[in-house]
């Protein structure tokens, strides 16, 4: 099988390395940046150029979020009738809109694996990335079924756990679970960064429960800018719900209300469960 | 030497089982609440009641915050004049303005393990929890120089790396690295579920990013509540920096200012220097 990946950064070069191994496969790559770092590593077996594309049976797209959807026109307007193309992008409705009525649609799905780590970039690449992750598939009614069936084949090879979900539902939700935490992670470290800057030592008094709350604050600006500003509308409805949520504890501190914040942390422990499965998975 | 532990909850209980080994201490242990567990799980020799106290060569207060100024005056009171007072709370100004006329106060030492995990109350207790971790001891100039040299000798024992503050200072600054995270963590974990509570299913959706983020929100109700209270003023203000910054955040993905957003996360990405060196410890 032969296979092309555009972007190869940490999920494309993911895909590289297990598809390599599990599939017998041949890998083509592109990448505007980083094509010599990925052959250094050997992410790949050879260059895919555009007059390749035609000749391939998969091509996975895995660029910044608003180079997608370009990409993917080109792509379906080059590939062969039998060809299965799909994206890894953390938003979807806008990638959704952008091919709705190329004449292949039917030959592209919708996909996220939710297998980021705050690292970027070839060398972040590897395999088993997807091991034991969900990915979640988008709209795939309107993927032709036979091509749903190879990718799913493909996601399960990888030990992946299929979620099926609305693009516009997906986005409104992975809003909340992944693009929030990243701003709520960027956005602390520059706070403390803000205050601290002349005052390096004070960073020992860090513990194990800043680095875990800020980790998201390493994640790549090339990967996350275009992110915030694609899924805008759902980014910022979380974004002022979770501004009021802590205006809300603020008053309660200025109030010293004792049984007001306790309870308020004690329902939130709830969240308990919910890492306790997430980091079960 | 004869140690009394007030507070058996993950830090009470776990110097109780570091001391125990390290020191062939006898410890004895007092808890409101917890008493009988710390029992059944062999984290202490015998009960601590007040009329032992004054035969303790060490006494440590590991209770929450709000209750650590009450109990160690009735300490200093009891203690004979040769022995050392200490305690663990998380902020240490209140305390220190509670006991500074006590005609004992030479025989208190403020410290601030930063060993907290999110896990509480006498089973998250372990051996090992202070390995390696920062111990800030506050105005030590206030205490008696051989019952210092005593407690860092306790500290260095159990591989604690000792940094010295002024207690005001430490409030300001650990309001910033620690305080501030709690509080983004407990909002994060809470605007999620606001929106999420009947949707269980989405938070498969959620990936490592995200536990990661909100892993503070599992901390104990009891232990932050007097925290968040005993420290408003530097907490208020960390917290109104870092409203602040969300909302100028939000200002930037409303207008769509890319480069904006982007070298605010390219600034805000030198926190991996100081994430890798806390990780690293």
């Amino acid at each position: 099988m032969k296979i092309g990946i555009i972007g190869l950064g940490l999920i494309g070069g993911s895909f590289a390395l297990s598809l390599k191994n599990d599939f017998d496969a041949t890998i083509f790559g592109m990448d505007k940046y980083n094509l010599k770092k990925a052959k250094q590593l050997m992410l790949i077996d050879y260059e895919l150029n555009k007059n390749l594309i035609h000749t391939m049976d998969v091509v996975i797209i895995a660029t910044p979020v608003n180079t997608i959807g370009e990409i993917a026109i080109d792509v379906l307007d080059k590939i062969n009738p039998t060809a299965l193309v799909f994206d890894t992008g953390s938003t979807k409705y806008q990638i959704a809109k952008t091919i709705e009525n190329h004449p292949k649609r039917s030959n592209y799905l919708l996909t996220h694996p939710i297998a980021g780590t705050e690292y970027s970039g070839p060398s972040a690449a590897f395999e088993g990335l997807f091991n034991k992750k969900i990915n979640i598939i988008c709209d795939l009614k309107k993927t032709k079924s036979d091509l749903v069936n190879k990718a799913k084949k493909i996601f399960l090879k990888l030990k992946m756990q299929i979620i099926e979900m609305e693009s516009k539902e997906h986005d409104r939700h992975i809003a909340y679970v992944s693009h929030l935490s990243h701003i709520s992670s960027f956005m602390l470290g520059k706070t403390v960064m803000d205050l601290e800057k002349n005052e390096k030592n004070i960073f020992d008094m860090a513990g194990s429960g800043f680095a875990s709350t800020v980790r998201l604050a390493k994640s790549s600006p090339s990967t996350w800018t275009p992110i915030f500003i694609e899924n805008k509308t759902n980014i910022l409805q979380s974004l002022d719900e979770y501004i009021n949520n802590l205006i809300e504890f603020r008053n309660k501190i200025i109030k010293k209300d004792k049984q007001a914040i306790f309870d308020e942390l004690t329902q939130t422990n709830y969240i308990r469960n919910i890492i306790d499965k997430i980091e079960k998975e």
